[in-house]
């Protein structure tokens, strides 16, 4: 997606080799209209799809997915990373490593709004070494609903999260693919 | 606002006087379509007013600001409840307690994204005793930036937040005020 690849070249900030920093648009300030033109974006990619809900996790996932709801008609689903007080039903549960913060959070879900007549695609905002996605697709599975697939704002192609999930069958829209980030410099796969 | 008054009369769950749950369209499920008509009423609250930013505080604050911000042309600045490893800037920080809860959390926006040019306006779900409001409004004065107003979609009426607010002069738009929640029922101010 070219508008993307365009301002993670603008804005984006090569912290190490493995670490992109997006926060003008993407982790902490949103650019909503380039927000808008990702729903789109995954929209048009998946529909030769139905889809019933979006499935993404807080917090940078929910605007994207948001728009893709609002293009697609259908409810959108965010993981919560923490336990509410109010959100204390049944839930759907699983454990995700997050290597960027070093710790390990159980996300949920409530399983009123996820259930077996679904078709989900699962939205999150960079894809590295899988470990959400793997997460929601976890969660997804204990409902038995059906997964559509994923769209990833930013995937990192040189780590294997996404590599391996492919080989296991999961088709993943990723908009912006990166090669690599050595020497403080983007590059992307075609 | 109508269709929102509508949505929490046939959805929201009274947990107690206190206490209502709306995580079939907002907390936990959004409904995108009820999120930009919630952005736009906000955008046409204000849209006597310049504003060059819209500040809110993650997670169920996201779409509603970001489809205001999508109308207004607007950046939008979600405040982190937690640190994050990328998120290392001069930060802005306040502290909040949240009832809900029962904890205090450190709240935090990155320099960067609000300065003393800032018009801003801040969107939060839900207010009630308004300390996640006060912790935003900190953030904003600690970057001598002008406070517009604020925009809430579900405002605890019968709480003391909005009250103690208003009177210090803070414009403040409630897109459903609830009068009482006594007797498991939902009553709104007219």
């Amino acid at each position: 997606m070219k508008l993307l690849k365009e301002k993670i070249e603008k804005e984006g900030e090569v912290l190490s080799d493995v670490v992109l920093k997006v926060d003008s648009f993407l982790n902490h300030q949103i650019d909503p209209f380039l927000m808008k033109e990702i729903g789109d974006e995954f929209a048009k990619r998946y529909s030769d799809q139905i889809i019933t809900k979006v499935l993404t996790i807080e917090s940078s996932g929910i605007a994207p997915a948001t728009f893709l709801g609002l293009t697609l008609g259908a409810p959108v689903v965010f993981a919560r990373k923490r336990k509410s007080l109010t959100l204390t039903d049944n839930l759907y549960t699983s454990k995700v490593h997050s290597f960027t913060k070093n710790e390990t959070n159980e996300i949920s879900v409530s399983q009123k709004f996820i259930t077996a007549d679904d078709n989900v695609v699962i939205i999150d905002d960079f894809l590295a070494n899988g470990e959400a996605l793997k997460g929601l697709i976890d969660i997804v599975n204990q409902a038995g609903a059906t997964i559509i697939g994923a769209g990833i704002v930013i995937e990192k192609g040189f780590q294997q999260g996404g590599k391996a999930l492919r080989e296991q069958g999961l088709r993943i829209e990723s908009l912006a693919n990166i090669k690599s980030l050595a020497n403080g410099k983007v590059e992307f796969y075609d």
